[in-house]
């Protein structure tokens, strides 16, 4: 796709500046830069302008002009993706939402909220417990990313082991559509089966297909006790296969997350110390209503891993010794970032039985090739951030190689390449490891239906052909 | 669309018989009416050939044949759906899919299994319960009803209020487009976002865009322990109020289920005696792994019901008398037919407040139109059987207005038309109620993508134009 002409971009913008509120459409360099990356480290594609939605009215606008001038348009959350899914690669516009940030109103008796997309996750988090409710997915960016986002990559977090990803509590939204149209898909209640759930499409589809300017979100109960525990193992292999173990054993742990040995170095003695000898560590936390009840599944999940050479189990015996135990998780991945000039986060997803053979084979593909690849993350639903650090861009073709080997390792033990960032850009071109073309041609074609002048967030997700 | 002529029939008959194996294509009388119609009351619909599949390919073979001839074609489970999609409407072939009844694989550490459409799905509930896993979804038919059937229909049941639906446990599928192409769509691990997801727009779209020829389905382990109560009610509407409270106050049960006036006469005394001057029950049921936790949640959920003005909480203290419990609420369906000699059953679902709004409007509406309606059901996600039962064929037209008020009110209130049915025959004429002509349309064009022959399950969820 070439660039847009500059005739064409200043004809489209004197369209919108009398269409959209004052200041809402912008072309100095310097938002064009801001609005140009994200958290992917894929690098800057400013587009030729950025426009801030205040409403969907405003949306159906942009879209019906990008439509008219086959001009890229690229929605634009939070700029906290990992894949590069926000990225205006071939210019055009960027379209924020970020001031569609109106918690419109919450529904106690329902156990529903009704948000836009520009409203920050965390803040969702804090309205719905104020008043004794829940909103599980929990990315670890939740107090910068925004619901938006998390509807296009379909997050994820911890708490999916127990509570799922972010289409699990996605029940209708307004949506506009490439063509400028708004429709509502979903429904407003919990069970609903009419027709075909476009809601379940839209959710993860990663900015290609539209965007939604007011969601209705399920909630649930918020559970009245949390207990947290670091289970401390001399070796990561231990610690893998002692996950699968504690499912196995009956008990469904809200969060069940792994720290490699490279992990557990990275954040030692900042804030938190573990034990000499800890090779590697799980943080398993329960959650439910009665306390006791929670002390004896800890205690069980404790003893299944023992049994796996688990050396010490710390239970948080209160609020802030638990929040102790989650800064360190929390700081891995800057603490990583610190090890090495650069970092490259995947989120890989193994079926549960698999994680000791892909943990193993990563670690091996790292000594072989010289690099350090430091793994954490979800282990509980098999979810591995599988981290490569190096030194300099002098390495990059090796970090590319044992990329191409992980994805592909991955893929071979029946895996998938991302588990809750999004193919987006960057992982765009491993997705024929994955699908077939048969697939791949079929996602073509539906994206063709929505967006036929091929206009709405173009280059991702699919391979370059 | 008119009925396929007889010579074509003859032709796609020779051509089936010579690529599937022998017994697999009859077009004797019995197997005809047999396969034209389910549970839905909808009618006969005898299709012209009634086939069965063994094999993916099978499959294939009779989508391409289809295709090509321009010859109708409805797969069908096990004929226990309750809107009607399963009927040939349009006669042509009657794919049967009960000869793939195999479980392929279970994978206990993955937590995952691998099945075909035609497994009952109460087989897969015993199979993964004996290693100590549990399948949630719990249709009232599992023990005749198949996975593929409830893959179409997306199927509920009691659980799904605190565990979802079957879309929440598919994780991949073997499908067979129209056109005869087998995909894989999905993923073999818990979580994954590589491209749309096609697995969570085919369940649910009822036999309109190809059918599954395996499944991989998610587990969780199995909850050690369940308690159950019934807490008896003067009236449904004290009864209808106590749901919502229970959420409210943080308590998430597995099931909470209503049976209001109407219910509770029909199956009274039949192996179960509610106390005098019962007016409607809650059963609550709750699960988990330790019982003293259980025990705790139950009385808080009672005390709950207390304060809406339950008069008795009636504890089962073991499975024998937890199964009188069940057995009364199972016969609700079969005790309420026994009343009349016609019933409708409706499935419709409204937003947890307004559950006493709906029952009471209902009531209202058969009170002035002479009617019986019974209200019975999922009460705690708002998904409410509501009955309406009849004394012959000549009170149909009345029913029938009685049925599109009950869809108008239900959608005015916030509703879906269908909560776990589906759409299908029965009720594709009330969805232009419920979804805007540009969401219609949307789908229609969906539907043309995968079946530009119009001969996949013709006639299905669209209102006739």
């Amino acid at each position: 796709m070439k660039r847009v002409e500059a005739s064409k971009v200043a004809a489209l913008k004197a369209e919108l500046v009398a269409l959209l509120p004052v200041g809402c459409v912008k072309d100095d360099e310097s938002s064009r830069e801001t609005y140009g990356h994200d958290e992917s480290d894929m690098g800057n594609f400013p587009s030729d302008l950025v426009v801030f939605a205040t409403c969907a009215a405003d949306v159906q606008a942009v879209f019906r002009a990008c439509q008219q001038h086959g001009v890229p348009v690229t929605p634009v959350a939070a700029r906290s993706g990992k894949s590069g899914g926000s990225l205006p690669l071939h210019g055009g516009i960027a379209l924020s939402l970020e001031r569609l940030n109106r918690i419109v109103a919450l529904h106690p008796e329902d156990l529903t909220i009704d948000v836009e997309p520009g409203v920050i996750t965390g803040e969702v988090m804090r309205a719905v417990e104020a008043v004794g409710l829940f909103y599980p997915p929990d990315p670890n960016s939740w107090e910068f990313c925004s619901i938006g986002g998390n509807i296009a990559e379909n997050a994820g977090g911890p708490r999916a082991l127990k509570y799922g990803v972010t289409r699990d509590y996605v029940l209708g939204m307004d949506w506009v559509l490439p063509s400028g149209e708004l429709i509502r898909v979903g429904k407003r209640t919990i069970k609903g089966v009419a027709g075909y759930d476009l809601a379940a499409l839209f959710v993860g589809s990663e900015g290609t297909l539209g965007v939604a300017t007011q969601i209705t979100l399920q909630l649930i109960p918020k559970p009245k006790k949390v207990l947290t525990a670091l289970v401390i193992f001399r070796d990561v292999l231990s610690a893998a296969r002692a996950v699968s173990a504690v499912l196995a054993r009956g008990v469904l742990p809200r969060v069940l997350e792994l720290l490699d040995d490279v992990s557990v170095k990275a954040v030692d003695g900042r804030g938190f110390n573990f034990p000499v000898g800890t090779g590697a560590a799980l943080i398993i936390e329960v959650d439910g209503n009665v306390e006791e009840g929670l002390w004896v599944e800890l205690n069980e999940a404790s003893e299944v891993c023992n049994a796996h050479g688990a050396i010490e189990t710390l239970m948080a015996q209160d609020e802030s010794q638990r929040e102790k135990l989650w800064a360190a998780r929390r700081m891995v991945s800057t603490c990583l970032r610190q090890m090495k000039p650069f970092k490259i986060s995947e989120d890989v997803v193994v079926p549960r039985s698999r994680i000791p053979q892909a943990i193993e084979a990563f670690k091996a593909m790292g000594q072989e090739l010289s690099l350090t690849v430091a793994t954490y993350g979800h282990a509980g639903d098999g979810n591995l951030h599988a981290n490569i650090l190096f030194d300099g861009l002098y390495e990059r073709p090796k970090v590319d190689q044992a990329l191409a080997r992980m994805m592909r390792l991955t893929v071979d033990l029946g895996g998938t390449i991302t588990g809750e960032h999004g193919v987006g850009y960057a992982k765009r071109e491993f997705m024929a490891l994955e699908q077939g073309e048969g697939v791949l041609n079929l996602q073509r074609s539906l994206k063709a239906l929505f967006d036929p002048a091929g206009v709405m967030n173009p280059g991702k997700i699919f391979p370059s052909q």
